[in-house]
């Protein structure tokens, strides 16, 4: 008998607590779901005779601790500051932990104590970071078992909306944290382009968009993630001469999205002035030069080179951004204000589904002769519950900790799901959940 | 017999120590120059026999406060993180303390005790903050003294080069802190126009210029500074209409120097990769698309939409930004080298002087009609030590330590000089030594 614990019982957890739980029938494990809100964790557990709802207070060590005493292995699905703490106990009660977050150079520097407990801390094993991983690196270790010489990989992901978005001309909604999507791509964004390093700023990331097209589903427009470089040391690629990461959108999106940015109503570094009071319209006015005899719509597009009747002053319209329609915050910095009101358009409805779509790209060397291969996944979101996001991240996580206990994933250690042990073990069974990649050579 | 200590024997401070030893012979006061290189501070006063040289490391606090208790006044010409220590060293030794940088939190909270202490912290008492904010409160007062109604203030200052600046086509070299150019604005500018609070992204400020007339010197241009609305406190203005405070340069300026700030060449967030090995031409190529058909000119040209024989391009050309010469540094961010490459360029030569600039406009009401005054200042630099911003740094604390000394300022606490004591004790004098304000009434 095993026990689990999934610590977090929020909108993210849903699809790996369906897993798991169905998971823990078959072998007859027993499941505790925690979360500070018991509600939220009785809310996901009640229906199955194999789970328990607890409360949990992770500020409080003592009752961490005792919690995950009582349990094998544990998935935190909570922020990730707080994966230290878990971590050290796990370490300390010698118990195995998962989550789909980055690994920190704290957690980095647990592994010898990880080793030394036998415990395996297996961290980016969500959807991005975390499929993108095991789908990029079983054709790259592929790739070089073959004796090929890889020389580029790009790599592009996103959380988008399903083709059903009827008359919404951004083709777009929030299907994850909001705030995540508003101030993405904030800061330098680096990669590697045929040996030489590129530098992006965050006001010219919108406008230097690629094409990239996806068998049976057109083309997507992709951006530069922060930080493709670091990735070069994590899939032990240095000598490669492209390496770029990025953010997956519909066409036409990065153009009109662009608009926010380059107002600085992206900003969220300062708390504006008088927000009690202010309308939309007011809010886009404040990042615009003072001329009382032109209207706000004018002095936008004239202020950012837009047709008025361009596709991207439609798109703003219609998010109503023109509006004297009250904000409806106290205070905000520009970032927040601006989640705020995209949040009255940008809320998924109950009909609506969301979809993940992934693409790589591998160039490489095979006896002399340059060649490609592309490979794609895409997967819609069941419902509002288990939406695309929910699965892609909870089911890698949930087949993970199935494999863990089952004993084969047997490493010890900090891990990602870069080793041919770990991902060999998950892909094949995302694919019996419809997360499935398909492979292409490209003729060059 | 009066003893003064100068904490700081930097360029910065030759103005200050000048005027300060020629007023010790005239009162017979002491003088004290300290820093941390004793031949600095020796250098400085070998030619006055009422000056002596010290070495202090400020990190020191016996050390450092025993030196302040042989003095009767503290000048700290040395950076602002480390004047709450003397401050607080002030207090308990009852010394008066003047400096020309800001008035941090830190420092706002020791007011009731340099009151209890019976000493004076004045602090902003430089050339901006402090010229700027004796001549603008000077017309402020006169003018609500007159019962007038002030509606608008604009200030602007710059740290220019003087009239003779033959071919260079920036018509600007560095006269300051360098890395304090390259970085300025970096973040959001805030301001109040016709009751609206406007704010600038820094991608935005060096396109939303205005122009500037001084008499007698020509058209300047003018962007935004970081934080015009904190000045609505500091001068009791709230209410005014508009408030914008802002850095003037020769016009052209601003144009050419966006072209470093879409790059994203004056980032100081992170670090380049191969910086060693880096030439002028890479520094820039690696901000622009990877194309190895096009030249680095025309790549810049053509993402920036500058003509390529634009006035523009001139400059950076002149800059030698495209050449294929090695940056020399082994490691830095883009603000980091793109200083470095400017002052290959930008460094005055041995007969250039550099000037400084200061212009207001004051909008009020005065019975029932709207009226305008602007009022400017310009002065040269002497030679390459006793330059404009030396002087209009300097004399401002010279001339306010000699006052406080006579006993002619007397007030406690923390201050900035925007009070009448205090300016009309320090502008008179300032006008001796040519910094000189001219008023006028303009027509609307």
């Amino acid at each position: 008998m095993k026990n689990i614990l999934i610590i977090g019982a929020g909108r993210s957890s849903s699809s790996l607590i369906k897993e798991l739980l169905s998971t823990s029938i078959e072998h007859d494990w027993k499941v505790t779901v925690a979360d500070i809100n018991l509600q939220l964790a009785q809310e996901k557990t009640q229906d199955y005779s194999t789970a328990t709802a607890a409360q949990v207070d992770i500020s409080n060590e003592d009752e961490l601790s005792k919690l995950i005493s009582n349990h094998d292995l544990v998935i935190s699905m909570i922020p990730a500051r707080f994966h230290i703490l878990i971590a050290k106990i796990c370490i300390e009660l010698q118990k195995n932990m998962l989550s789909a977050s980055y690994v920190s150079p704290d957690i980095e520097t647990l592994n010898d104590s990880a080793i030394k407990a036998g415990i395996i801390i297996l961290k980016e094993c969500g959807l991005d970071p975390g499929i993108d991983h095991m789908s990029a690196m079983k054709i790259i270790d592929d790739l070089k078992a073959k004796g090929c010489k890889l020389t580029g990989f790009e790599s592009f992901t996103g959380g988008l909306l399903a083709d059903n978005y009827d008359e919404n001309p951004w083709e777009y909604k929030f299907t994850w944290n909001p705030r995540n999507v508003v101030i993405a791509g904030n800061g330098v964004c680096k990669f590697l382009q045929e040996g030489k390093f590129k530098y992006i700023p965050y006001h010219k990331l919108f406008s230097r968009t690629e094409l990239i097209h996806i068998p049976d589903h057109g083309y997507f427009e992709g951006y530069a993630n922060r930080d493709s470089l670091a990735y070069l040391d994590v899939y032990n690629l240095r000598g490669i001469k492209t390496m770029f990461r990025g953010t997956l959108r519909r066409k036409g999106f990065s153009k009109a999205w662009n608009v926010f940015v380059q107002l600085g109503a992206t900003d969220d570094s300062f708390e504006m002035e008088n927000v009690e009071e202010m309308t939309h319209r007011d809010f886009i006015n404040s990042f615009l030069y003072y001329n009382p005899n032109d209207s706000v719509e004018l002095k936008l597009a004239h202020y950012l080179n837009l047709e008025i009747e361009s596709d991207e002053m439609f798109k703003l319209k219609w998010l109503g951004i023109f509006d004297e329609e009250r904000i409806g915050l106290d205070k905000g910095t520009p970032a927040q204000i601006l989640e705020h009101i995209l949040k009255k358009k940008w809320t998924l409805k109950s009909d609506e589904k969301d979809m993940i779509a992934m693409w790589h790209k591998f160039d490489y060397i095979e006896n002399g002769i340059a060649k490609q291969i592309q490979s794609h996944m895409v997967i819609n979101g069941d419902d509002q519950v288990n939406t695309g996001m929910s699965k892609t991240v909870g089911l890698p996580l949930a087949i993970a900790a199935k494999e863990i206990l089952l004993g084969n994933i047997n490493l010890t250690g900090v891990h990602r799901p870069i080793q041919k042990s770990i991902y060999d073990r998950i892909l094949p069974e995302l694919e019996n959940h419809g997360i499935k990649f398909i492979e292409r050579e490209i003729e060059l």
